[in-house]
């Protein structure tokens, strides 16, 4: 039967609970949209491949944008029980139909409740900035290159501020299909954990695990904390804008560019998560 | 003046010592040759735009194979004193002009009697491999993938006893211009410190320093360690290979591809760096 474009299967379904990685350089975002190719369509192009019929859907744990990577990206797809591949098959066979740009690397069968987006617990973000004087070529497309006198010390205490229950509304950008008129809470997550690390002397990289993120949220932040480390912003500032959503920031700072983001993991309930 | 399709400048010369980093993927190696672009001849032609004149003849501290990497490549190359950019500005100007693929880090004026390759002291290799059951995108042309069961703790052995002076004739290839008889300690090396590190616990990482290399001499090492971690060799028919070149290999180890491998950096006299 054919609703709304998907097919829907008459027999016993299966839900199918999938991590991926891929490199977001060469694709316009995770989600389906009017113009070029996302990481989505290439997924669900794959999909319908290995399991035939005319169009297959996904559902993802966040979208990302336009140039942002993944190590454990989510999402779940529904597929008939009579499609003859087993679970611990499914990674291997979709691979052979992937681009070598997206990976999967862990397919599970859950339960029919489970939903990569709503049964997430929290997601984990990395992103990473290059300090050197001049970007390596290993580092296009992957990193934030900020090369001028900042300081390392100043952006971990900025960091460190983040972590808490926050109204982002000065860090964050608006999809423009915001209800109207917002919930009061709208703009209220909490980031459970926050922190700086320091692989080498010129790249460090910002995470960030939290209950949900907001539009280029990650984005927003990592551009504050780097307005604190370069001296426009004082933490005491950063902390004003976290806690009183009223005081419009002046030196409004950077939204960080995609490159550096890297969404790292999603986490479920351990009873969703497997069968 | 025009001396073998080069020009010899008549006016007082200096010698400029050049750091560069590449990504070796989209490159033919670092040396000329009849076809394939290599990474020799785009420094060369960004060099003849910077300088005018017909050609420009640079001498590297090592060949790489194609495929390989760079963080920290030397070459030097001699420049008219007339020419008006000052030492602190080459890197920019040249970076201006080249791919992003390729990266001046450096510049230095150095003695006349300053060559890149004869002046080294030493070079550090670093080669990756990853572990995981699926080759994640952004390692794409950058490790070698070995997602099948191997001891890291017995490569990690096999990678200490390299250290040290050997014969490496069971360790290389020939590439066919060998001068004929061989000397006695051609194949003879010495590597100053080998070690394996871990940086996640899909990749590890082999760090070779030593005077000189052979010809695939890195790759081949790193296969044999890799034949001691998969079991086909015990240390101790390591340790006789390379002692003693008599002895002939059986189950000879395979040679790592090129994708993992990377010149970290080579070293000079404090004396002969700098002017």
């Amino acid at each position: 039967m054919l609703q709304g474009g998907f097919w829907a299967f008459n027999g016993a379904m299966k839900r199918l609970k999938f991590t991926v990685a891929y490199d977001g350089a060469g694709f316009s975002g995770w989600q389906c949209q009017p113009s070029g190719v996302t990481v989505q369509d290439v997924i669900e192009q794959a999909l319908v491949v290995r399991l035939g019929g005319d169009a297959v859907r996904i559902h993802a744990a966040g979208r990302t944008d336009a140039g942002v990577h993944a190590l454990g990206q989510v999402f779940h797809v529904d597929v008939a029980e009579e499609v003859g591949i087993p679970t611990d098959r499914w990674a291997a066979a979709l691979n052979s139909t992937l681009p070598a740009s997206i990976r999967v690397l862990e397919v599970s069968e859950v339960s029919a409740d489970f939903h990569a987006r709503y049964s997430a617990v929290s997601k984990t973000y990395c992103y990473t900035i290059a300090r050197g004087m001049v970007q390596l070529p290993h580092d296009a497309g992957r990193v934030w290159h900020l090369p001028k006198a900042w300081s390392v010390e100043l952006m971990a205490a900025a960091v460190e501020c983040l972590a808490g229950r926050h109204d982002f509304s000065h860090f964050c950008a608006l999809r423009g299909n915001e209800p109207d008129p917002l919930p009061p809470d709208y703009f209220v997550r909490t980031i459970f954990e926050s922190r700086l690390t320091q692989s080498d002397e010129d790249h460090v990289q910002v995470w960030l695990t939290g209950d949900g993120f907001l539009y280029k949220m990650v984005r927003c932040l990592v551009g504050a904390a780097y307005s604190v480390a370069r001296g426009k912003w004082t933490l005491a500032e950063l902390q004003v804008h976290l806690s009183t959503p009223q005081a419009l920031p002046k030196d409004p700072p950077p939204v960080a560019p995609p490159d550096g983001l890297c969404l790292m993991n999603v986490r479920y309930e351990a009873a969703s998560r497997q069968m």
